[in-house]
């Protein structure tokens, strides 16, 4: 039986994250204010980056004002093109079309990571509150049309409006990144890190992906009752 | 139409709640590391509180501890006699309990606000994960077996190690509150916020209880992978 000590010297620091200077990311979707919002983000912070659309000329248009705004050249194409030329996939589509999506882009998608920040919510009079998802949650769901991919569940509960907000030099919040695959968690972590005030944290496996991306509702709720832009952030770490 | 001032104007603060000195609280399941935990630091706060177990003798025993840790005076009594004794009452028991102790105490509980900290996780090979709760969540069970209680949904992700740990002076985290029942939530939040660190924050209505009562398997994976003992909080209010 290994002591406490060889086993904890055997277990990986949960903090040590692979370079991703050098990743390729594309943001289908991106034309969107979640998926443009982190575009912009990962632009600034040296990342080549590739915002995805259905109409590669809407694409093209929000990655020339990201351009613009940022000073760095974002490509824009169309959802298949930039899936392909990515080597991290941003999938940052509204619900209604998450499943079409992924069954189009599935070919392209095969062998890369991909990030599904798709909360599946339903809205009425009382506000937000979460839908049932036949396979438990967006990201499995995923998992399930992309065999071959690599499916991480991540950035659910960033405000899209402090992300586009020129003013925050900082996003103050961790992002709950969840997924099967260790390697693929720990590169979508250390993406996340690169945005100041950001700490991708691991909060488990896909299987548990459906109450993160439930929790969106309860964030909607704390937005109305105290008129803020909330994120989460987990403490004791 | 109201200008948007006057709206603002007649809206409440969200953090102006109601002075709950003189709550007298009981917790059910007050035995167990959860309960006793948040007994204890209420019990330095200066509230009156009432352990409750199905065992009067091991109420009285627990109480006793917490009476001896404190200085102040703790009761101990069985599970109905510690309902029937307090305004707010406290669920701490495992889930497999959770239905039938309410049914148990629903005379008592008429009337009363019932703060429901119960999570339906199962454990596996691979950790915690939520098991599926066919009224939603155990808070909405609770308001289903209740229909007389004001059942609010809270405490659910605060570290019972950090509870009962004197050297933690401090419980650094937010605890969601959620109900459908403002004066309720208004007095669970103020119960949350005598804990010094801890906020009580409103997090929603309770048809949203069942991702937050979820997600402490989430807590769990992150606790496993980092060693720790985590907790939630809010960013940007």
């Amino acid at each position: 039986m290994p002591s406490p000590l060889s086993e904890a010297a055997a277990r990986p620091d949960p903090w040590q994250l692979p370079d991703v200077s050098d990743v390729i990311v594309g943001v289908v979707g991106g034309t969107g204010e979640q998926g443009r919002g982190l575009a912009l983000r990962w632009a600034v912070a040296g990342l080549s980056v590739i915002i995805g659309s259905r109409d590669p000329a809407r694409a093209q248009e929000a990655a020339d004002a990201i351009s613009a705004a940022t000073g760095t050249v974002v490509g824009g194409l169309g959802n298949a093109a930039c899936a392909a030329a990515a080597d991290v996939v941003l999938i940052a589509v509204p619900y209604e079309h998450h499943r079409q999506t992924l069954v189009d882009l599935a070919d392209e998608l095969a062998g890369r990571i991909v990030i599904d920040c798709v909360n599946p919510l339903g809205f009425d009079a009382k506000g937000a509150y979460a839908l049932a998802v036949p396979d438990g949650s967006a990201a499995q769901e995923a998992a399930l049309v992309l065999p071959e991919a690599r499916v991480v569940a991540a950035f659910h509960h960033v405000s899209a409006k402090v992300l586009g907000d020129p003013e925050a030099a900082v996003v103050p919040c961790d992002v709950l990144v969840l997924g099967d695959d260790r390697g693929a968690t720990d590169v979508v972590q250390a993406l996340a890190c690169l945005v100041p005030g950001m700490r991708g944290v691991y909060a488990g496996r896909l299987r548990n992906a459906g109450q993160i991306e439930a929790m969106t509702a309860n964030l909607i709720s704390i937005n109305r009752r105290y008129r803020a832009h909330s994120s989460l952030a987990v403490t004791g770490l």
